[in-house]
């Protein structure tokens, strides 16, 4: 395929298809095809969706999904697969992709890996949803399992974030979240029907309480049983009403201005690495630097500072 | 405090804990203080713990490190903390701190936050490792909640990884499993008297023998209920037994060699973020791009390559 950009904008599913390929892998064209796309993006709402483990985010998202359809919207999904960080597999995308979603034309869902590459992932997912947005969808949503820096990058993503949990999980999930209570806009306790959501529920809503800062938004904490379809609706509701409050507000700005600059570092951050394995990687210079590292000749910290001389002006 | 490395190389507690904050926090003088440090690192063994959240890694840690305590060695812990992305906060670590263990001299607990910061984590830890390795204990435990990144950085750090489950976790850990069977020397299956244990046990036997490869080290997988302090000797047994192994048939020299690379990557990459925002964050030229590329005047992708043209030799 020639021009894969503009086969994007005709609404071409192969041509984004090839196109979120192109920027996954950093083939050569992705560049050109993103110049290509940029222009024509920041109409879609960005949804992000972020939880630990288990708590039934993807058949989750899928309920929404459909809800959007029939409220008229088509959708994106682009899924942040944790499995594999070595060998790049997508099990976790490959087990969304199988349901009848997928024979939905107002649907485009895609899984991405979390390849261990130099900090790719989240200028990746980044690219990801922008040709999504030119392609012309009219949600996007981008779930990840939250533990840690994924959940710092899907807040960097998204308009609005929620984040799922369930009842009854282990003792690091109240560890856990104390953290996520700063990125979630909107809670969504699944499984509902499990003993202790009321708890988690009245848990919740003590510890934002306790969050000290007078905020006007009070994230809602909802409950659902989404292989039930239970409380969908509500939750889809709840988006739109956040919408709609971060744009009355002017946050939503704020919030698409704060998350171009990331974008932009992150792109950044790509390319110096990319530089770096050139210059300093692929010539074999690395192996020698480690060799008198490891003998104690030298350190890593004053090799680092003499590399950095050679590289920047 | 003047010669905080000196101290730390005579074994003062309190010094290494002014070195590890400058580290973390990326005072001036941290680079000076590894500097120095750096030579006298290469004695402690590195073990990896990581797991889902809920499998009890820190109670399994701590009783591992008293198991090494009995054997008469000394122990340094570092709890990757992933409570808090945003605010910093040491939730885990603070669980942790308060136990005996916190009342025994020969042992030094410390842990770190993901505060996502650029790329930051992975060469902070790397460093906490080397402090507590040059102030001399012989056992250094990571600790880290083991969901996509954070699980090829423990990797990264490791000399021995040892990836922790517990019977009966949610759908995603079924996704979970097939990342982290790449990256576990030792599985072990704590809360193995819960329902589900030997369920679990032979579905990892099924996964390691479809692995393919053939290793000359087969993961075993070991069982253990932490808190009643059962199977905790089985494990050190296997740690000194995949130590022995690693180091006869000269594995550990070749994943000591990979980590002083990836370590000294990671070093660069966090000096040419700190380059970066120096140079385009602090003095608001980033925010200017921004506003052309919001306006659509311009994209990304054609600013970075213009901000690199600037930037590099």
């Amino acid at each position: 395929m020639e021009n894969i950009a503009e086969e994007v904008l005709k609404g071409n599913r192969f041509a984004l298809s090839k196109a979120i390929t192109a920027i996954e892998n950093e083939y050569d064209n992705a560049t050109e095809i993103m110049q290509k796309l940029y222009p024509h993006t920041g109409h879609a709402y960005v949804l992000g969706v972020t939880g630990p483990p288990g708590a039934g985010k993807s058949t989750l998202t899928d309920k929404l999904a459909k809800e959007y359809r029939k409220r008229g919207k088509t959708v994106g999904i682009i899924a942040i697969d944790p499995t594999s960080p070595f060998s790049g597999g997508a099990i976790l995308g490959d087990r969304i992709r199988m349901n009848e979603l997928t024979l939905d034309p107002g649907v485009f869902i895609r899984s991405m890996g979390t390849r261990g590459s130099l900090g790719g992932l989240s200028h990746k997912t980044a690219d990801a949803v922008k040709a999504m947005d030119a392609f012309g969808v009219d949600v996007i949503f981008v779930e990840t399992v939250g533990v840690g820096q994924s959940e710092v990058d899907i807040v960097k993503a998204a308009d609005t974030t929620m984040v799922v949990l369930i009842p009854g999980m282990g003792d690091d999930i109240q560890a856990i979240k104390a953290g996520i209570l700063e990125i979630g806009d909107i809670f969504t306790i699944n499984k509902a029907d499990h003993d202790g959501a009321d708890k988690l529920a009245t848990e919740l809503n003590m510890m934002l309480d306790l969050d000290g800062e007078t905020k006007d938004w009070r994230p809602p904490i909802l409950k659902a049983i989404a292989n039930q379809n239970i409380g969908i609706k509500e939750v889809v509701d709840t988006f739109h009403k956040h919408h709609d409050h971060i744009e009355g507000n002017g946050q939503l700005t704020v919030r698409r201005t704060e998350r171009a600059k990331n974008e932009m570092l992150d792109l950044l951050d790509a390319r110096i690495g990319a530089y770096v394995r050139h210059n300093i990687v692929d010539n074999g210079k690395l192996d020698e630097y480690v060799q008198d590292i490891k003998a104690r000749k030298t350190d890593p910290y004053t090799v680092v500072n003499s590399v950095l001389q050679d590289m920047l002006k």
